[in-house]
């Protein structure tokens, strides 16, 4: 295990490696930083201002959140710059909540729909200053357009008042397996470019060409002039996991074992059956997120092999130790994907060189709407 | 769909039916008092001071839940007689918050293991008033000792000097299939028969033979009489979905449609793609429990067929919808399993045939510890 968990933890806890969260919010500042993109974290993994505030301290160009409930919450804690990369569907409550932050912040959604459009045009006042993305669809097949279809989206947009500003995909499909996340860039980077010429034949110019997943952020191409309907590249990047890292982004290749700065912290409360154990984080904790891809919902740092196989709600199961630890053990989890895990925990416990530092937040939590 | 979902959500949204809850407390209350079994409902259900207090106001004698935490939030909340269902471990903080709780109400904690009961009896002072049991494994294979092995654990507990006064058993294996729940009924009288004459024979009077499933809360007999080492049949039960009931506990034959008292009410986002439309409700607010028997995690209530394939994070995806929906419109889906769908949302609101009558907190969310 790269770094140590600090003694006297009341788990499940959810412990962050200071020293290895910093290195990755500079990396990938760096990296997209050479590349001429931007980076506007996505937030939804974090939830956290502690950590937002890091990701702009090394460059990042706003952020970007999932919900109007999380960008209500960095729109309190001093960002002023967020895009909910989401469909946004502002009726009921939300014409109020979408109007009150386009009026406090720089403030953009994702569009995919005439429908949705007009919802959000409907709710807003004149001269909102709300930017819409025009979402499209890059092969992972969950919300977005064709690149063809997207100036029928815009021009819905315009009627409805709303300043198009650009188009977003997320290439989800980077996650099917390990090797696809060359192949989702690809796509991600045509989708992008495709739509934003639509866009200009249409009369829009897309001036932001948003991309954004951890493993395809360092894979496209960017540098791109800003001018539509040329060379329509990337102009931003929202990869979310990388400030942690996981299971999944190192069986992708995204990560290596040294780069993920955080683990469960679980103590074992059962071996009562042989060849395995029980740990105190259960689904409510690591989540049951799975990918075909890996067995199980995490792994006992450290230990070769040792994986939790089978979760309920207070109970992590993990077959096949190394060895049998004893009842009241505290081990260390890296769990499948990071973000619902965070989401499940009220705060991070914040070490540096096995010591405990600070114990942040996570501001956002369960910001569903 | 047996009631209404209000106007004017904001989604996705926790709604529970307030005639079909308080009918669930009823029916459970009445036919375990019919079978002289006491009623001791898992509050990690609903983690709501709310429902406890109807829970405890239709006959409850106490409550069940799976952590400290929420052991502590119910007795700040005035219940002074809680079972932690589950092999607490009292060491690091939990040395004190075990301790200091056990002054405060009437405590009892599951053990399974000698080092679990040397932990609790060091982390206690003399007269602490804590009450142990012994959890046993009924065939559910994931925490609990066989029947045979209790009184090992036992004397433990009495070497650490912790006052033993029964045995207690989830049989969570009647989850396993439709037709699960007859079976694992008997298991767990049977171990529950089982460990208590083997506590007997060792000097320990099992007075506290507790079980514990919404699918066999009405299928195990009751009406012991108390006196360990005769008639050993069950004392109390501790069911928790009953409250709200879901797609899991329908098709196990625990619940019709008509007793499911909880839905998440969500939005359309997407229509795109054909054959399919897209709500707002991701695997932070249905979670992704999944179970063999039933496909998907969870379906539109009063739509044929219309089932939530694909989760991801804010995103579900629902395939083979009898119609097209319109983007924005608001639909209620039932989850497979209630209790982890509570716990991402931060509160219930709460209607009275389509109406908005209350919005309740989840007191006891996130208490993982």
């Amino acid at each position: 295990m790269p770094w140590e968990l600090p003694r006297d933890l009341d788990t499940p806890a959810l412990v962050v490696d200071l020293d290895t969260l910093e290195a990755n919010v500079a990396s990938m500042a760096a990296d997209l930083g050479a590349r001429g993109v931007a980076l506007r974290p996505h937030a939804k993994t974090h939830k956290s201002l502690e950590i937002a505030r890091r990701q702009r301290a090394a460059g990042a160009a706003g952020l970007t959140v999932a919900t109007l409930g999380e960008a209500e919450v960095f729109a309190d804690g001093g960002f002023d710059d967020v895009f909910v990369a989401y469909p946004v569907i502002a009726d009921g409550p939300k014409r109020r909540r979408i109007a009150a932050l386009a009026e406090r912040i720089r403030l953009r959604v994702g569009v995919e729909s005439p429908e949705a459009a007009a919802l959000i045009g409907g709710a807003l006042g004149p001269a909102s200053g709300l930017e819409v993305l025009v979402e499209l669809d890059s092969g992972h097949h969950r919300t977005g357009v064709r690149p063809a279809d997207a100036p029928g989206v815009a021009a819905a947009c315009a009627a409805a008042g709303l300043d198009v500003v650009g188009v977003f995909t997320h290439p989800g499909h980077a996650y099917a397996a390990p090797g696809c996340p060359d192949g989702a860039a690809r796509d991600e980077d045509a989708a992008l470019a495709a739509g934003a010429l639509a866009l200009a034949r249409a009369g829009f110019e897309a001036r932001v060409r948003s991309g954004g997943s951890t493993p395809t952020a360092r894979l496209v191409a960017g540098g791109g002039d800003g001018a539509a309907g040329e060379a329509a590249t990337v102009t931003e990047q929202r990869p979310g996991s990388y400030v942690f890292n996981d299971r999944i982004q190192q069986a992708l290749g995204s990560a290596a074992g040294g780069d993920v700065a955080l683990a469960v912290a679980t103590t074992v409360v059962s071996v009562s059956r042989p060849g395995c154990f029980v740990v105190d984080a259960g689904s409510k904790a690591l989540s049951l997120d799975h990918v075909d891809f890996l067995e199980g919902f995490g792994e006992v740092w450290g230990w070769q092999g040792a994986v939790v196989t089978r979760l309920s709600e207070h109970h992590g199961i993990v077959e096949a130790p190394a060895r049998r630890p004893a009842v009241g053990e505290v081990v260390a989890v890296v769990p499948n994907h990071v973000c619902p895990v965070v989401d499940h925990f009220d705060h991070y416990v914040v070490v540096r060189r096995g010591r405990v530092v600070d114990r942040w937040p996570v501001d956002a939590r369960g910001r569903l709407r």
